[in-house]
């Protein structure tokens, strides 16, 4: 029997602005990581959704991001590895405090946005966020990009690591993601994604965009939960893996 | 021999902006109540604050207040408890992360500001922030205004409580302190405050503006260190207490 | 012929986050009350805003608030008339620099929220801003609620001033709204509304919660324009001022 | 008899947080760039900022930065050309709001720290801030680096420009500033310092830090009022520029 995380950003609306189907998609995934109040959501909003992630028993994690609500913490931001650190550190422990409170275990952390892309690239911003990750709680499972630095910045501290992939995008032949702004980088037909997924977690393996099989790492997938469409893939990957005898479970 | 705990509001610089002199001032203190990125200070802040008060063994606690920089969160904002709650919960979460990446307990908790004098008269609120430190961790002792709502709410669901005087300061008849508007509030003598403050610790007595002595709890003075006045203020206490055989020590 | 102002929020989204059907509601109304980046909104979104104002020719304001994202602007802040004075004069300033932009001319300033709420019972807040309406330029109008402080406040300083009218909500015998704890508060019935809100128009009256009639001035009518309820009464509305030969045009 | 501005950034104080000497150094410039409450600044900072300039006579610019109060806005933030010009215009506008509410003319626009740095160099992102300002007022003068693209950008717009230099910093041949990590980047001999800057403003000319003479333009010259040393600095370039017959003037 195979077995796969499936992991969805949560949390993400901001006082009186909602954003998200939390409610709808929360059915459907293993791990949920959780907004901490700097490129997203707010106390009570945070409170809400670790209350949310009990109740359906899916794994919580921290997802902080940039200081940035305006620019959704996607825009990067030049940060030393020091701020870095310490961002990663307030932001765990906001999200922890409301795990305490309703008597739940934090398991994981997922850096979002621009801090995800920066540090699957940099490896010494890489080791300022694991470093940050494990100084406030070493049994913390950092989620990061399959076959990035993140994961190398990991490995090399002795931090527990998690390698994510995504269902409904192309990669190059080193592993990286094709940028988006290339011809072919986003996956569009549903059925080629899921199949492509499913290799990942039965085979380890992936076509490349130039058509070459490699070695890839799929612990957990990540799947979106905004929007109808969005929702629907949701639901036919877990049909999928259902017959495909892949269990979906947390990390 | 007599004890007292001296605390003082420290980190709360911001960014490219600095105020207090934090590293004078935590010589003379058994107790730093740190700012927590809300109403001052940001995740670099707490971090070196939190490095500081361990170098020098001050004990530590989160000190949060309204999300107001702008008022330096001595602004009255209406605020429902589930939101008051909730704002406390994350603060003390995010210190301490700091706490935890330097090895040290966080030991007390004390609001700030517009919020501390609100709670201090509003049970309701004041409920809500003790529920709020309480399930995050129930080993934190509150420290609030003495004779106030707050000290009140703690007793009644089993939060350890810690009370708080003032040695610059008159206080009413009903134990409450003499708005700062009112002629003879501020305790300008310095001798006088320190001989207040000193009869506050040893026989829990204080004259009250009207003349009447009342009972007074005196578990914890606070001081200030912005300035050099404030500055020469704590340094003229801590050798009284000296000579008085008042020993300093933390909660 | 009678003629009356027809208002609407507009421009409340936030970055990624998404507020109202501005495109579908500016089709009905004669003035926009723009957002202007301190209880909602960001630059960019008022950039856009005040071109689709001009598109459909439609009146523009300023709508300033409190500097509260998270509560949008609803919680009550306490503030000096200075500063009160100061955040309207930034934020009608910030607005204007886009109608100048965009070669179109401010008309009216309509605070928002708690500020709106706070000056219509405090005639000092409500002078202090009405001078900093003043002070930036003369010809602006003030929106504000009919009978309130705020109204007094421009009439006394040579502010011009347009008196608001709400459809939905119950006045009492003082002209002052009906608090929306009380029962009755809301007029949930379309048809009332509408007919009660032609009444204002045409005859300056409004029949009070406890059976009265009381004169009122109804220069503009507030309707809203998030959600499908809310834009079907709009076009209700839109409809009956056809049938009772009541215009609709801005102030 | 030769003129040259003196400009100094100014207003950067934030609520309870004081930044600079305002109240002195602008005895001896000719124009204040005032921060507009994005990188620095608030609106009751801003409205005092314009009193004192008015009072002192001294031109006032607007300062506008990156939404950044943590950083100062000195960090580099991923935008793009339509949010920078709609930051641009929003701070021009509520700037202009207090200079209209004191009845005193907004004279340029000299962007800050990060964003002045990137559009110095980047073409395109200067181009939308030209565009920016000559929009809200096409009498408004842009000031920036000297030989950068920022000038470039307004002269291809016709905006009017303004060319800014360093007298304590040196240039590369292709009058470019000296990044400041290499060596001899900054003139830290005051005398230097001042001897090469009257030559900028008599003779265009300046040595590089190769030893070779170029062209340089000098309208203003870029002083600093933070500490005792920035301020002397100031009354010595005051003093050797009477002796020189250099007149300041504002722009």
């Amino acid at each position: 029997m195979y077995r796969v995380d499936l992991n969805c950003d949560l949390g993400e609306s901001f006082g009186k602005y909602k954003i998200g189907s939390d409610e709808e998609v929360i059915r459907y995934i293993s791990s949920a990581n959780i907004a901490c109040g700097f490129h997203a959501s707010d106390p009570v909003v945070m409170n809400n959704t670790v209350s949310l992630a009990k109740q359906y028993n899916v794994s919580v994690g921290a997802h902080p991001g940039f200081a940035d609500l305006v620019g959704f913490g996607r825009r990067k931001i030049e940060i030393s590895n020091k701020e870095a650190k310490a961002i990663i550190q307030y932001q765990i422990g906001a999200l922890k405090a409301f795990c305490r409170a309703h008597r739940i275990k934090m398991r994981h952390v997922k850096p979002h946005g621009a801090l995800y892309n920066m540090a699957a690239k940099d490896l010494k911003l890489a080791l300022a966020i694991c470093e940050g990750i494990y100084e406030v709680d070493p049994n913390l499972i950092l989620l990061a990009l399959s076959g990035s630095k993140m994961i190398d910045a990991a490995n090399s501290i002795g931090l527990k690591a998690a390698s994510e992939v995504f269902a409904d995008r192309a990669y190059n032949d080193d592993g990286s993601l094709v940028a988006r702004n290339i011809a072919g980088s986003v996956i569009t037909d549903e059925e080629t994604a899921i199949r492509r997924v499913i290799r990942m977690v039965k085979e380890s393996k992936v076509e490349t965009i130039n058509g070459v099989d490699i070695a890839i790492s799929a612990d957990s997938i990540c799947v979106h939960g905004d929007g109808v469409k969005a929702l629907e893939f949701v639901k036919k990957i877990t049909r999928a893996f259902k017959e495909e005898e892949i269990q979906i479970a947390s990390l």
